[in-house]
């Protein structure tokens, strides 16, 4: 029976997730791909520390040189799974151009190299595959990329940190505010203990990055996106929108299609409480997807964590395996040639159209809302509802709007204009109301 | 650049929705596959009838004789698109031994000569794809056989119909009765003239069997499932069971691995209403799935319709024509060669355990509840709550009871034992609850 021979480098939660799923899948992968997927040669930092499998059982070498796996002859896979920039970006080309097929679960890698993998898994017929580099176990890569090929994308969007969805998951149906959401996620593990890349929306914007370099057949890299994060998000707004205006927040990432171009952008959002996203909680991701054939379709599952990024991951492995033994891996490719100089704009921030939530914290005086109002009028920002929060602090009055289709541009000078008056008494503040996904 | 060409027999709304897809993606086929597709033939029963699409335009050949495809030595892949066994079966299986590839659309047929089909591909080195069969658009089937490979399926259950999953909605939302509801559905076109075939539960029967099959790995065909419709359910217990037990109805396909087997079964279902599947409304539908690795996954769209059933057609005609092109269609098999001397049976229904919903009918009487109760106790049926409805009729007063975990056998023997009281006035009823999922 013909041996498939894999690389391993990073031995954390993903790679213990993946060693253990091979332990017990011999069959699956003998049904699938008709031979054996062997662990060869396992890389890691430190090699001297306890492991949560038994490397003599395994049969695998373990190594801190990657070169044991880039320069093995034997090794038909090169699994990688440190994840960040650098030196992973040097170890796949090396791999791709050694003639090894590569499997990552690394989004941030793809969202900046994209091309350059591409490359040179055309010229060296070999596969680079990264299921898991966006939804963990979640198909959604394969699913945009092949199951919905012949669509085009009006959108995709999705929430695709687990991190701060189960911080704002936790805000909005626990009433904590953000600082002890934020302990609760580091406590039970969904947080790292710097979690800048992950509040700050950089994780989301890597992955759809990715997402809109399928959908849209040209590269997006993770300069293409817009990202705020979601740690100056205040209890006080998230309560009350879903509240009064039957709004719920998420972190969304969102590839959009308008005449001009390609809306990129990560950042906060009030969203409908009757879309299906609205119900996606806690840890757990969904791609959502507007295709002109296909209609509105959203993959959904734990987008995070040890097993179902293995399950990612070892999907890829199967797949690719199963062509070497037939013969045909890297005759195909996974992602399509495209032509990048094909003329798809990436929007800026300032130049999109929405619907706004705002928050104005002013003195409670005869005609300050006239001044407001004619502010927002003059920057053609038209009002559709006004509320008047009952919390007073100091004769401050939370004093809550929602906006027709502004220009973000508009919405921002009149931001501005507004946080001038002698009677806005704090900074003002803004939330993108998505009602048309 | 390499042609790759089709014939598609049946031109209704499918086959519509797929040449127009076509006739707009011809940049789209280009990056994907790096080729054309062209379809040389159209084949329908009636000919000379008005079209959708420009005939001449399209340049293709239009003819009432499937043998113009199977016997074209031209045409690479063969589209099946007119539903149901005969004389679908044939025609693919012919087509196969010529050494055409196939796209279909048709459960019906897959559900029941699923291992002639894969030894006619593997004997005949050729494809089958069949996407569209089960959710349409919805890339679900690639999901579940590939993307979750590597994971063992506890549960893959699904809202797999969408007439039935309308008519639900109308009966929950909108307080219709089923009659009222499937009247709505055949005058929106969601239901056809004759609907037996989706409320009876037959359709989603047919499509529960082909995602058991992948995902257990072992052929299971219509005959292997327990199919109950909609067309009994009281709208009285709809309303009641989401008002008083936040328990909403939903027609499940269902495909559950327990220690004796694999339960197979299509029947009305409550669940929680917090549950993502309680959120796929009106004509949408859904695949949920429990892996022991990715954890819990759903793929969400619309299951049926012109351009969906199209987008999944024409996904798997752009992926076998990539590899046509590519020299490796045939090489790879989609379906794996599973060993069917597997042990694993399909459990009677009878013998499945779970939450009941019952409704009594009973003369409001002294002594009424305790003959029941007794009778439930004696077929170890343990009551979780029991609740009377405030609506009476000529004395006699419905009694709703649910049930802790039960064997289907004992519901029945218990249900048969009241019906036989002096003090039971009509039929009573059950309903099962999956709270599990």
């Amino acid at each position: 029976m013909k041996q498939i021979k894999i690389g391993i480098i990073g031995l954390g939660t993903v790679g213990d997730g993946v060693i253990k799923m091979f332990e017990n899948i011999q069959e699956i992968v003998r049904e699938k791909t008709g031979g054996e997927i062997v662990i060869k040669t396992l890389v890691d930092r430190v090699i001297d520390k306890e492991r949560d499998f038994d490397l003599a059982k395994l049969g695998a070498k373990l190594s801190d040189n990657v070169d044991d796996i880039l320069d093995d002859p034997e090794i038909n896979i090169f699994v990688e799974l440190i994840g960040g920039y650098e030196p992973a970006h040097s170890m796949i080309l090396k791999a791709l151009n050694n003639g090894k097929h590569v499997v990552t679960a690394n989004k941030a890698v793809l969202a900046k190299y994209w091309d350059e993998f591409n490359e040179a898994c055309v010229r060296n017929n070999v596969l680079c595959y990264f299921e898991a580099s966006v939804g963990a176990g979640i198909p959604a890569i394969q699913g945009i990329n092949e199951g919905l090929a012949g669509n085009r994308f009006n959108l995709i969007c999705g929430i695709l940190n687990g991190t701060t969805n189960f911080i704002l998951t936790k805000m909005l149906k626990d009433n904590m505010d953000y600082d002890e959401a934020l302990i609760l996620a580091q406590k039970l593990g969904f947080a790292e203990s710097d979690p800048t890349y992950d509040v700050k929306g950089i994780d989301a914007a890597h992955k759809i990055a990715i997402l809109a370099s399928l959908a849209y057949g040209k590269t997006f890299t993770i300069d293409d996106v817009y990202a705020e994060g979601i740690d100056e998000i205040h209890l006080d707004d998230v309560i009350f929108a879903k509240k009064e205006l039957g709004l719920i927040i998420k972190l969304l990432a969102i590839a959009k299609k308008n005449e001009w171009g390609v809306e990129l952008r990560v950042h906060p959002v009030f969203i409908p409480e009757e879309h299906l996203l609205a119900a996606v909680d806690s840890e757990y991701s969904a791609v959502y997807v507007d295709a002109d054939a296909a209609g509105n379709i959203m993959f959904y599952g734990k987008g995070a964590g040890k097993m179902p990024a293995a399950s990612g991951v070892v999907s890829d492995v199967i797949y690719i395996a199963k062509n070497i033994i037939n013969g045909t891996a890297g005759k195909n490719q996974f992602v399509a040639n495209y032509d990048n100089s094909k003329n798809i704009q990436v929007v800026d921030i300032n130049e999109i159209k929405s619907k706004y939530y705002l928050r104005f914290n002013v003195l409670d005086e005869v005609g300050v809302l006239a001044e407001i109002t004619d502010i927002l009028a003059k920057n053609n920002v038209s009002v559709a509802t006004c509320l008047q929060k009952d919390v007073h602090k100091e004769n401050i009055m939370p004093l809550i709007m929602t906006t027709h289709k502004a220009q973000e541009a508009d919405i921002k000078k009149a931001i501005n204009a507004i946080n001038g008056l002698k009677s806005s008494k704090e900074s003002s503040l803004f939330m993108r109301i998505e009602n048309e996904i």
